[in-house]
């Protein structure tokens, strides 16, 4: 599973590899090493026949592949005729490879073939893996990912979630395999992996488990003797000031009267903004205006923000005079730092200790800046303000950010605050979404990610957070071609997409393909909050909505519950004949307003049946959208369970969608993405929602 | 695979399964049947030791789950001891099943475990299936299916399409198995199910493929002994008035002067008609200010189509008197049959009587009607007209309809006829892709199936037109739950969703998973026609489109090309320093119009590299989104290759995205929605290549 070629250290013979899995109480079969064909008859004494026996060479680390191995030897006389012509078959297949021996090991009984492996992430550090093994193990492609720290509950957890679990807990009739040693080793070798620090990976495979015991068969260490420094933590720097998500002044170095000029987009933008604004420059009097100070501390107050837009040289020195005058906060949009070489990594280490020094906190460098719709703040130096609203917006890309402000995605549910992060040189994702935890406006957090810096700690943030914030987020620079366009764009080594997958499993993050999945799914959550369940009901006069969102459903493990009889009598009652008689509930074409509405009423009477509810209508005649939604309307508010309109049409049923938007209710104008959305939430929840059970059981 | 309880038939003992199977020339093992010990011994006599025995009865369909099957059974003493183990084991965990022996086979060396299997489709007829076998099956989900009649080029590709292809072929070093073993093989059981009509399904799990052949080594037959009447085949039925799709004149069976009614939405729709309209109404002597006529008998010439709104019991009537008029085609609003019960059946079958009397076609009934809004025709009782436009859609939704016209999704591409189907008594979804076929119009087109009927004869006909002719469609009822909603909605009963799917990868048709994927990657194909060839191009100033570019191209099996050192050269001459130097093309931030036209121009001149080309922006203020449209219309012009516009934002981009729709270039506001629309298309489009290069080797 490892690309050997691009990773440091070297790899240790097998024999080495099954001292330090004995030493660390891990089962191995047994063993030794032959330089001679003496050597390996006197091995196979003590291991006892049949054997098998592997070619030992750091250049080969696909042992099968050039024949370096052969299995289920039964006697002596076969040993030495197999041992000359293992050498000489490798020898002729790779004539370069330096062969250290023979290894001879005892044959172990078959058993279910597993794998086991561990390696470091650039963003999330050590990872465990686990999966079903064998010749084939690249080809099923079962593998399960779990960040370190582990604990028994996520061991468990990433065997469950392999299909090797199916044959662990005994398939189809078959008598259960020793899941308690596998457990076991899984924790033992977690447990060597995060002691030793000059293991840089590591594969085991087969690991052979059987109804009573596992074993590791073959195993690869990658060691490092250069143990690299252990990364310098960064201290917890997080913009405590109370004034972080609603200045009342904000200054602008750099503000500019100059059309074109960045610190003239950025201030223009700013005169909007409700609180005191302050242009610095000590060219100007004024500007556009307002009248302009020569530097930060000669203004008449200390501004809750300062703005900077001044060429890259030149920040240092307003960094310098805001700290001393006592600016706690400052969003940098110049650019000229680390993405532009090595001068600009040097400046941007001089502004982060300057920052240091005075306890002041900054956002950027290198960013679109930052904007809060509902203090018509917007100090950045492209995009209108969006609507106010509650879904925050953190993004590593400026371009996206003008994309989306722009777009229909915002403008029905609306946006808390965008922030561009930039180069992230001081304040990171995770220092964003604890202020927007405390914000009273957002009520669930948009990511676009194409890096994350210290990815261990921002899980165990974000853990701490996600169920009072729901986040959703994007992870570009998934692909390998993503990765290295990502790396040309921000600098920065990405780690794997299924390791990022994992940890924002572990966090309760929403993962999303797209910017229009992570909008609707984040509008979905900021107005109805987590799904308390995934037990649903579809209501629908369109007899090709039942249809499609029962297969939707099924896509995204959403569970259409079976009316019970006293509902379907209850509905019976006033349906005419040919209704579905189930859920999803079709009430058929001719079905009006009226019947909608008592099909609701119903469903409020035995909410405790069902979490989510889907209202889904198509523009047609028997329908008036606007009566719907109030009926919808007046649904939604006699339950917390969560209520998704799916009033699907364009101008037909725009005034309908418009009284769902008023009234906070989300509407999807595709079927599909209403079940994807709230199967993604529902996915996230229930992961919530077992760290809930993990910490009962503490 | 086969859930067993559902099917009609009976399953047939192993050895009468064996007997089939040596019967056609299918390699099985030696076996005997034996009911008791004495008759066990013999068989084994006759097979050799090592053996297998596995218990005999119609009741069981799992017998390890009931542990009735043992294997390696090494000598006679044995034999006694697991024969009646055996029995006992089964009769404890089974006791009311009936045994009638036990089978005795030789036991078979090991190899690789694949599985084929076949099964008869409500839509498609026969089907045969393969994939890797074992106890595993069900877990790996590994398989391909292909639709009757099978062609050596189709066996190889249900191979391919496995991932047990890879092992067959020698996976990582091993050697390769006989795939010459395998395919005669699957070709036999072909043939056999083809000729066998009392043959319901059957499963063989395991075949043991080696190096050197291949044994069918468990066998499971269902068979029918009360062989289905072979189903009558339709008589083609297609309507060739030319008049079809641009009719002349339109009589209104049951227009009616009363809001509320069916006949006066449809009578007041038509009213906008170009041609000339004639209500026909026994009761008015005009209608809505037009001339009414008794009956259609009585109108002043032969309409091209008739539309009719009269109450089910009367149609029969109105059919016969338009049928001896000579009205060639009608389109039948009216509900009432089939989908109502057993006398709406009969009524169905009495109008289809009279239609093929006068060799007359219809549409419907229980339909919701046809429109063409490039001839203002609007024969539906309810949504507006859409523009017109090169797409086609076809629907067996009603309300799905109303809200694809009212949306959206076909506002900007547009719409050249929209026909419901209802049900399809007459005129069946193929009939009308013929005509869209011959329709100068129609560029391409949606289908919403709920069921295909005679879905072989759909496959056959669909491939002779799908290369003029691109078909998106949405199969709903995929679920278990959907097709029991659909079965509820229409009456009919679905094949599988799996079945469906390959029927769609055979005919060249794409499957969309919603709507908006349909109708976005039918609008696609309608302005670019089928893509070349999958080498693409990215140009962006966007750096994070040009990241998540390369993810969602991986996503969709879209190779981004690299740069040859020419274009790049040709780049750097203009681009500044910092821009990607590969593809995608990430030009900067600060790029303007002028660097996308310097690009594009230069991409022209290497157009024999690459077949499809996104030009992808965002709305920031050094790009004018109308300029930038207007270069992307040039750089289309001057080729034949796809170009695909992702101008993303929403109120800022819009100047420019109308630019493109009005020349007939595609625009995505969302990126993976571009890459998931081509993507979908290249999968289509290798299939149809793949057909063209099958027909030169004939």
């Amino acid at each position: 599973m490892q690309n050997i070629c691009n990773m440091p250290g070297r790899i240790i013979s097998e024999a080495e590899g099954y001292e330090i899995l004995k030493d660390a109480g891990i089962n191995v079969p047994k063993f030794g090493f032959a330089k001679s064909e003496d050597e390996a008859v006197r091995a196979a004494g003590y291991t006892g026949y049949p054997i098998v026996i592997k070619i030992s060479s750091p250049d080969i680390s696909h042992k099968s592949d050039v024949g370096g191995v052969v299995t289920g030897i039964p006697d002596q006389e076969s040993l030495i005729r197999e041992y000359n012509s293992l050498l000489s078959r490798v020898s002729e297949k790779m004539p370069d490879a330096q062969v250290t021996g023979v290894l001879i090991a005892e044959q172990v009984s078959p058993g279910t073939e597993l794998f086991a492996g561990g390696t470091i992430d650039p963003s999330f550090g050590r990872v465990l893996s686990f999966g079903t093994g064998g010749t084939l193990v690249e080809l099923w492609k079962d593998i399960s990912f779990r960040l370190f720290p582990l604990t028994p509950e996520k061991i468990s957890g990433m065997i469950d979630e392999t299909r090797a679990s199916s044959v662990i807990g005994g398939f189809r009739g078959a008598p259960p395999l020793d899941r308690e040693a596998l457990l076991d080793m899984l924790g033992k070798l977690g447990d060597l992996f995060e002691k030793r620090d000059d293991i840089v990976s590591f594969d085991i495979n087969p690991l052979i488990l059987t109804e009573s015991g596992v074993v590791a068969v073959d195993a690869r260490f990658i060691i490092d003797d250069d143990v690299p420094e252990p990364k310098v933590e960064m201290p917890e720097k997080f913009c405590t000031s109370e004034a972080f998500l609603s200045p009342k002044s904000i200054a602008v170095a750099g503000a500019s009267a100059t059309p074109g000029k960045i610190g003239y987009f950025v201030f223009q933008n700013l005169l909007e903004f409700e609180g005191r604004l302050y242009p610095v420059n000590p060219k100007r009097s004024e500007i556009l205006g307002v009248k302009a100070y020569d530097s930060v501390s000669e203004l008449p107050e200390v501004p809750d923000w300062l703005v900077i837009c001044v060429p890259a040289k030149a920040v240092p020195a307003v960094l310098e005079d805001a700290g001393k005058s006592g600016v706690r906060f400052a969003v940098i949009i110049s650019a000229g730092f680390r993405e532009s070489g090595e001068e600009g990594r040097l400046l941007e280490e001089e502004i982060l200790n300057i920052a240091r020094k005075y306890d002041l906190c900054f956002a950027g460098p290198n960013c679109l800046g930052i904007m809060i719709p509902g203090l018509r703040l917007n100090a950045t130096f492209g995009p209108k303000l969006p609507q106010p609203g509650p879904v925050a917006f953190l993004s590593q890309s400026g371009a996206i950010i003008s994309a989306i402000t722009d777009s229909g995605l915002v403008a029905d549910t609306g946006v808390s605050a965008v922030i561009s992060l930039g180069n992230q040189a001081d304040l990171k994702f995770i220092d964003y979404m604890r202020a927007m935890e405390r914000d009273p406006q957002t009520k669930a957090v948009v990511l676009y990610i194409e890096e994350l810096k210290n990815g261990r700690k921002f899980v165990e943030s974000v853990k701490k957070i996600i169920k009072r914030l729901p986040v959703v987020a994007i992870k570009a620079g998934r692909s390998k071609k993503g990765k290295i366009a990502a790396r040309s764009h921000t600098g920065s080594l990405a780690g794997s997409w299924e390791i990022y997958h994992e940890a924002f499993r572990e966090s309760g993050i929403i993962p999303a393909m797209s910017l229009t999945e992570a909008f609707e799914t984040g509008g979905l959550l900021a107005s109805e909050g987590w799904p308390k369940g995934n037990r649903a009901v579809v209501v629908s006069s369109a007899g090709g909505f039942a249809v499609l969102s029962a297969d939707y459903a099924e896509d995204y493990g959403i569970c259409l519950i079976d009316l019970d009889d006293d509902m379907k009598e209850e509905l019976d009652s006033f349906m005419p004949s040919g209704w579905s008689m189930k859920n999803p509930i079709d009430m058929i074409g001719d079905a009006g307003v009226e019947r909608y509405a008592k099909t609701l009423d119903m469903l409020i009477r035995y909410q405790d049946r069902w979490d989510i509810a889907y209202v889904a209508a198509a523009p047609v005649t028997s329908i008036d959208p606007v009566r719907l939604a109030k009926e919808t309307v007046v649904f939604s508010r006699q339950t917390d369970k969560m209520v998704v309109g799916c009033l699907i049409g364009g101008e037909g049923m725009a005034p309908g969608v418009k009284v769902l938007n008023d009234n906070h209710i989300p509407n999807f104008s595709e079927l599909e993405s209403a079940f994807r959305a709230t199967g993604l939430a529902l996915r996230a929840a229930e992961e919530i929602m077992s760290f809930e059970n993990a910490g009962e059981t503490k």
